[in-house]
């Protein structure tokens, strides 16, 4: 058929631009990326436009081979990168422990040891520690790495649903979240590591799937199969995994908290992946921390890594206690719920005008809130009576008070005598890690009075709620285990008053109040639910914790969403939820579309055209409209700004003639990868390009380059149909249409089932209708005899 | 606009039948019918046909009012079923486990007082004890619920795919399940009962949510809610977390597997809900197992519910043990491949050829196996030598030989003195699940022989195969638990023997080896590693079980498919993968419709016609086809067989006028369950439809009851997005229809983010370019000034 059609309905000058309208400035078409991958990596098909192809036996047999060893390296890389990265953020994760754990060991002991001369200078050496370390952490964010800022969940969350938020991903990002958690968290603010750690999980996930950073030259060609928007979103999944399962030491959480809280689209095959990746981590980490054992960590040893096991503490529980626990749970999520509520209003507020002032005051802001949690941590210990050390007969095990310079309960803080100790330090004047564990501590009846408990409850959860958003990075996991687990011992406190004859244990129920906390802020079920059990390893209070959650969401998402939720949307990243919204069922495709300015372009076009139309709007996707073989007019297929500015910056598919281009060539020219945007840049813009007069008057054959078939719906299509097309395939565009006119066929389940198993009896169960027979369904040959060869008339016009 | 444009484009006769196919008899479409129930329901929406009620606010606003009333209601009510299915599948359970572990508590007790006198006699006993348990399942399953054999997983699966097995969940389905697996796991077959539990939740949940059994009358109106196929789907899916939960009481396994390996459509807000049911049953089931503490269950006590604590075993791992664990993990990729293959062989035999000759025949099986199970079981402990207790002084915990009666190793059986046991009837002559205890359990060295392990491995693994797809309900896990800790014991023995001064246990290797044989055979990989942890109840272990699970899944993956896989193929469940196939992407969606036969109907239709189409083919979907504004053609919907046949049985809609019919009118004389297929039967056919000659002459206006929007797809769309189309939104029927002839608009992300919040500063990192002012998009008042009000050109026609 080749050469036979020279047809007659070629355009020779541009139609009058229709109207289109389409945006998003930053993003890219999966699918479409995936027709040109697929057609430059010479995967011929019906569909693709290598028509001499088509013909061809001998050269399909090829590409199919090429193609089996091409997916076999895949495969293995694919796996190669897993390991990579659950490696790679296992060792970032042990880094920042490490370098945690041994600048606030050493600010620990050189307090202590100067409090024993002079509590004011003790404070003063206390304060310019945690100053120079904030400052350091707070100096490399705004100056380096602006992006490192926060939790970096929103983000990444938005990612994986699309949104490409600039600079997430960077190599610098990576170092500013590493560096700048160090000296946040050591600085002792009221902020965890978790969250970072997530970060910098995606952020290694990503610079590995690229072969390094762009910037700094460490690109690599072989690693081109994951250079698709779809492979890059899996390998941010598993470093999201990997964080998790890093930071909390909770492989299996790490699996469902990239599940659950992080993607929005989950395959199968990636659980499997991410799974693998989870393992590594474990096995890294452990292997770490096995090593560290011997001492050679430095301050390291006994806090780090936060595995609070409380194995020792209550096993059992009655129904009585349910009663208590449900309480918890209300609180949780009244507490979790007005967090996300004032983060929101203060964070709004910030944005709005503290942080537009410049880097300056954002400096100043967090060094004055770290000057702020100096006084309170050591102040308010200050004022507190301390109280008499529990009688050592009755509890051998208990060490009251503990030696100077080492972790443990019953801190000795400006007492009067030697056997007492200070509540309020043991708890305020910690690591944060090990705050959570003296607070989850079994067996350690009536250490903490309800004052204490109540005091450090407030002035933390100020705290917290003052530094979310600073310019550090921050997570909100371990602060929101401290605000819990308090308020959680709290009531414990409470039991073991009034239910006195059970075998209650204040630190069960501190585990339960941080559980109440996380899940009425972030909303997180099962994840949190695992996490929380992998954490302190006791599989025993499961039920426990599921009730607790379930609860504290339930109260939460009374009041507002969760809260990454709330960050994101104040973030401007604006994530497609899973469902369609209620209003959405009395909307027609129409009616989201209806104010839509649709330019398109003809299929062979003049380059000063292109230029003008790129110019004159900022749409992201434009369909190509061509003519079929009775000069009927037919969208041939969807264009993207991005591939378009590639090819008026390359300059070699320009021809002279207003003719369809031979697609051989097309091959030949250009390789995949020139199409893919970088991940660390923001890709070209128009006014990158820069063209000659003569040039302008050239013309481009757009057949090659586009995608055929973008997803169609009928313009009165139920939007909510619509919206779940778009959210569950991951599309960037949709095309809305006419009704169609006829039916040439109907796809239905047995047309998709292409069965290796002719066995009569497998049968049994399946279709009894009558089926006409036909060649062998599978056959990848030619099929010339399709009634309505459409593309052929369209495209094949030699 | 109603009546004023009385067409002239009618059709008073039907049109020539066009070609379509539609199979699969016994499905329905979701589409559709979410789309009659929002018609019957009332709410109106812009394409819906109730053209009057668009024109009205008040009503509309009195519709969204009772929508609101409506849907608090529907989500107290999805609630309430989620607690009931978690109440009545962790009963149920319960009820299995205290019956099953009485009778072999009875059985066993029966037996070893007997065999003080005469070992012939209580063999003779023991087997006909079995026999007449087995008796009671085949029978039952034969004879009253054929859909009780088997696991049902591989059924359950295949709905949640799409594919409505006959039966799988009928109340005598539920019924059979039940003492089905009281016989045969009481009568000491080698099977399980957690795969059974599963569908037995399954069952539970599918009835409550229509109200309990229609054929025994319990259906009830104010379920409504749940008589569409996307939440029936829902609630199976919580049974069948229920279920694992309740089986393996491990809640969190419960919704993994439910996500992993069962569903095929996964909401984040269904896991919220499913994660409730599991929390549910893991409360109830403690609540019975306390309650049987007190010694109220009879020989319940001690064993039933598979919680294998090896808390007591190893904790730690050294580098060096990483090898015999993978090779483990080798092993269990290869014996469960093997048993895959061995099974997917025997079932298949059987089923083409034994289960032919009829319900005796299975009987007969069932029975010959039970013997065989008894033979081996009692006799070859007989030929095992006994070998003498551990000393007593050095291991004061063991109890060697255990007192008659009671559970525990060491079993005194044909032993010539009193201090000796038979270390192959500790686990061949006792309950499955006291053998796997036996096998895990920590600090008993040198307990088993590698000779009886070996024995018993061979011939287990043997019986497993064997009775593997006979007519009794059976589960896999078990027995591949048995399997695998068998094998895994023996490499721990050598372990043992070479790694002398390592800190190693047998029963870690054998739980090692469980899950090394699960993984090989049901290729699962998050939920099986989480199940696992919760029935030892020991975290330590996971990174272990992650390693030994990720080798023998992919040695596994190298033969064949999962055994639930297999098995769903076997029996003629077409599951779709949720990939499609590489050879699709060589291939367009007219392609896969090639052969078929197009048949559509006008709107209007005579009755005798639409009685000649139904009774001329199978298909299941038709479209419809009418005329737009100007006369031309227009497809303007999907009616399914089942709602045709639905209509034609009421009569109700007939007029005789060959004029669109008022739509007002439907609403009075349908309400949206008539259109409901019931769960637990077959629905009607078309013989079921009996017309009068007059009846036959008259006229039917398909219009109200049309899906008017199903998903379409260009004729020359790869394959492949078509089935990622049908797979990813859980379609059954799409419109194969001509490429479009222009562009409408194009739905980006931008167009279906309706934010709330007009913030500014939120908007930052959005969209840049200039959105052309328009009305709130959020009004869903009536749009009247569309372009191309299609819908209203079609159908408003008076």
């Amino acid at each position: 058929m080749p050469g036979i059609m020279l047809s007659n309905h070629f355009q020779n000058g541009i139609e009058t631009a229709k109207l289109v309208w389409s945006r998003l400035p930053s993003s890219d078409d999966v699918e479409t990326e995936e027709e040109l991958e697929r057609r430059m990596n010479g995967g011929g098909g019906a569909e693709s436009l290598d028509y001499e192809v088509i013909e061809n036996y001998a050269y399909r047999e090829a590409q199919a081979k090429r193609s089996k060893l091409f997916n076999w390296y895949y495969a293995m890389l694919k796996w190669l990168i897993a390991l990579l990265i659950g490696v790679g953020t296992a060792l970032a994760a042990v880094f920042i422990n490490l370098a945690v754990e041994n600048f606030s060991g050493w600010k620990y002991a050189v307090t202590f040891s100067i409090i024993q001369h002079s509590y004011f200078l003790g404070f003063v050496v206390y304060a310019i520690f945690n100053l120079a370390l904030v400052l350091t952490s707070v100096f490399t964010v705004t100056q380096f790495a602006p992006a490192a800022a926060g939790s970096g969940i929103p983000e990444i969350k938005g990612y994986l649903n699309g949104v490409d938020t600039h600079g997430i991903l960077l190599f610098r990002t990576l170092i500013g979240k590493i560096f700048g958690s160090i000296g946040s968290v050591g600085g002792g603010l009221a902020l965890g590591k978790e969250g970072p750690l997530v970060h910098t999980g995606a952020c290694i996930a990503s610079l590995l799937g690229q072969g390094g950073s762009t910037k700094y030259h460490f690109s690599s060609s072989w690693l081109r199969p994951f250079e698709s928007d779809r492979e890059r979103r899996d390998l941010v999944t598993c470093g999201c995994a990997a964080g998790v399962a890093a930071a909390f030491r909770a492989p299996v959480g790490g699996v469902l908290f990239a599940l659950e809280e992080v993607t929005s689209w989950w395959r199968s095959q990636l659980m499997w992946r991410v799974f693998f990746t989870s393992a590594i981590v474990a096995v890294v980490v452990r292997t770490a921390m096995a090593w560290c054992k011997s001492g050679k960590c430095g301050h390291f040893g006994s806090g780090g890594f936060i595995i609070w096991d409380i194995s020792g503490g209550q096993e059992d529980y009655s129904f009585k206690e349910l009663l208590p626990m449900a309480i918890i749970g209300i609180i949780g999520g009244l507490f979790g719920a007005l967090f996300n509520q004032l983060t929101l209003y203060i964070t709004s507020w910030r944005r709005n005008y503290l942080h537009k002032k410049g880097n300056r005051v954002k400096i100043i802001e967090v060094l004055l809130i770290s000057l702020m949690t100096s006084v309170i941590s050591f102040g308010l210990p200050l004022l507190r009576k301390c109280s008499p050390c529990p009688n050592s007969e009755a509890n051998p095990d208990i060490d009251c008070p503990r030696p100077p310079g080492t972790d443990g309960n019953f801190v000795n803080f400006f007492c009067s005598t030697d056997k007492e100790y200070n509540d309020l330090a043991t708890i305020f004047f910690n690591t944060q890690d090990d705050a959570i564990r003296n607070l989850f501590s079994a067996k350690t009846f009536h250490e903490y009075s309800a004052q204490s408990l109540l005091t450090f409850l407030v002035m933390f959860y100020s705290l917290a709620v003052v530094t979310f958003g600073t310019a550090v990075p921050a997570g909100q996991f371990v602060p929101g285990i401290m605000i819990g687990s308090t308020y959680g011992r709290l009531v414990g406190i409470f039991v073991v008053k009034y239910y006195m004859k059970l075998n209650v244990d204040e630190g069960t129920y501190a585990l339960l109040g941080a559980a109440s906390f996380l899940g009425g802020s972030m909303r997180m079920t099962v994840s949190l639910c695992v996490i929380m059990v992998e954490i302190t390893n006791n599989l025993k209070l499961l039920p426990l914790i599921m009730l607790v959650l379930l609860i504290s969401k339930a109260v939460g998402d009374f009041f507002n969403e969760g809260l990454y939720e709330e960050q994101a949307r104040l973030r401007g990243i604006p994530l497609l939820e899973s469902r369609p919204k209620q209003f959405m069922r009395n909307m027609i495709a129409q009616e989201a579309c209806k104010n839509q300015q649709v330019i398109s372009f003809p299929r062979i076009v003049k380059v000063s055209e292109i230029l003008y139309v790129l110019r004159s709007n900022k749409h992201n996707g434009f369909p190509v409209v061509g003519h079929g073989r009775n000069g009927e007019e037919l969208v041939i297929g969807l264009m993207l700004r991005s591939h378009l500015l590639v090819l008026l910056h390359s300059k070699r598919d320009f021809q002279s003639s207003p003719f369809p281009c031979d697609p051989r060539g097309v091959t030949s020219r250009h390789i995949w990868s020139d199409f893919v945007k970088p991940i660390s840049s923001k890709g070209m813009t128009i006014d990158d390009i820069h063209l000659t007069e003569d040039e302008k008057e050239m013309y481009l054959d757009l057949a090659p380059f586009l995608n055929p078939c973008p997803y169609v719906v009928p313009e009165d299509m139920s939007l909510a149909k619509v919206y779940n097309l778009f959210r569950q395939l991951g599309l960037r565009h949709i095309f809305v249409v006419p009704r169609p006119s006829r039916v040439i066929g109907l796809i239905t389940r047995k047309d998709l089932l292409f069965e290796e198993n002719d066995n009569p009896a497998a049968m049994e169960l399946q279709t009894t209708s009558v089926r006409a027979p036909g060649p062998d369904r599978r056959s990848v040959g030619p099929q010339e005899h399709i009634d309505h060869p459409l593309l052929d008339s369209l495209l094949i016009q030699r």
